[in-house]
């Protein structure tokens, strides 16, 4: 692991690093919050994950997270949304698909299987590399994410239920089998084969049988993916039959971008922190 | 005026605007928030002026501002730092200079007289706009900035001292008559005879007279820019000798970016807020 930069920030330590990820077979890159709580020893991990076109960098320098994490003790990991390089099979025009778009799935089509298990990467290899080299507290985790990482955050809790202390997400894509934005991305890495793109659909995953104790999930009503790409509702549905706590919130006038997450940034964290204390 | 976006966060609307300047005589864009609590009538305004490289997005984007603004019933205006566009006059490669590096003064040189007029923009021009544009009550104005635009808020503010009821400042230039990389721009802007730089220098005003009530001040100890750039001590004397009230504070370990001025961005704004409240 190479330390790319480190920065002092509300008594914490913002830092960015990379590493060879084995699992991506590309140079990966991340960034952690390590807040001044950690000098007494491990604290709770709470992960971020983004949404499409983004990096690491975009919650560092947008999300607003620094000062409340600081103050209730929370190291923050924001993984990267792809694997990345020259090397790396990609769609350059499409900001759907490729570098910027992995969906948090461990591909199994060519040729995108040899770098595209961004979920093999965030659930396995990374919180190695977390535990190994951070004062995490491994035991004590949570999850969120926006959009397409909100749809990651989502299924990767209810695929780990037992990690996972706390899951929420801003404007999470909740059914990627059946929005115009996910589905060919789906197809691409996964195959044809519908059935196989169940494992990584929040909606379709609590259909068969999967099961986190609550969601807390906010959504802007003026967000222009609500109606085609998101739509919470289903989700509600979902969890509603399931018998799943979910606190979806409709924020009037929000709409898709950072200004709606840091706005609603310090619920999440304290939902996160009261989950994770103790 | 155009608005090129708006976008609403933490119960108010962050904003972005262009418009053709007369003084700059080019296009230029701004940022405004305005805070949920201009729907009941006017709010003071703070401007906020930013530092070399940087435009209106920086501190929109990485300033951390909103959640306290909003909350204190700031409104916070957020210029450019020198005119913009390919009809302006420019060094490309030097970071210090030219676009990017207008230094808030107003240029007498070809062929930078033309454009490079910050001063009066920031002054004159784009206060008359927002003050027809936007709820704002312009006889509560407050002013701070970073590194060059922390020189800029010191000295408008040294200059204009009815008009601003309070300045701060991070990690500002305070001497930029004599620093390496302030000294060519007043030279190449202002001309060779440095006695007409002195308008434009925030100690060498108050040495010349000029007063303002008091200031904040943070700087970073681990600031790369600390000892020839910066040099805060030689405010600290300026203002001691004056009898100016200076709250000049070094924090330990912290450097020159963001993460600096966004750790210390709620104390700047209560600061303001205290002053302009009323």
């Amino acid at each position: 692991m190479k330390t790319v930069s480190t920065s002092k920030s509300h008594g914490g330590v913002q830092g960015v690093y990379s590493h060879a990820s084995e699992v991506c077979a590309c140079d990966m890159t991340f960034a952690v919050f390590v807040p001044p709580q950690a000098k007494d020893g491990p604290v709770p991990v709470l992960w971020y994950l983004s949404g499409l076109t983004c990096t690491h960098a975009n919650v560092m320098d947008k999300g607003e997270y620094r000062r409340l994490a600081a103050e209730l003790g929370l190291m923050v990991v924001c993984p990267d949304t792809s694997p990345r390089g020259d090397g790396v099979a990609d769609e350059k025009d499409n900001w759907q698909f490729g570098q910027g778009a992995g969906f948090y799935v461990d591909a199994t089509q060519e040729p995108y299987a040899k770098n595209y298990r961004m979920y093999s990467y965030v659930t396995e290899e990374l919180p190695a590399l977390i535990s190994a080299n951070f004062p995490a507290d491994m035991s004590r985790q949570g999850i969120f994410g926006h959009s397409m990482g909100g749809h990651g955050a989502l299924t990767v809790a209810l695929k780990n239920p037992g990690r996972f202390k706390s899951c929420s997400a801003f404007a999470p894509i909740v059914q990627p089998s059946t929005a115009g934005w996910s589905k060919p991305a789906l197809e691409k890495y996964l195959g044809p084969d519908s059935a196989d793109w169940r494992a990584y659909d929040a909606t379709l995953l609590i259909d068969d049988g999967n099961r986190f104790p609550e969601f807390l999930v906010d959504q802007g009503t003026a967000d222009g993916f609500l109606n085609e790409g998101l739509r919470p509702w289903l989700l509600e549905e979902a969890c509603e039959k399931a018998g799943i706590a979910l606190s979806l919130r409709m924020q009037d006038d929000y709409d898709h971008s950072y200004n709606f997450i840091s706005t609603f940034m310090d619920d999440h964290l304290r939902w996160h922190a009261q989950r994770l204390a103790g």
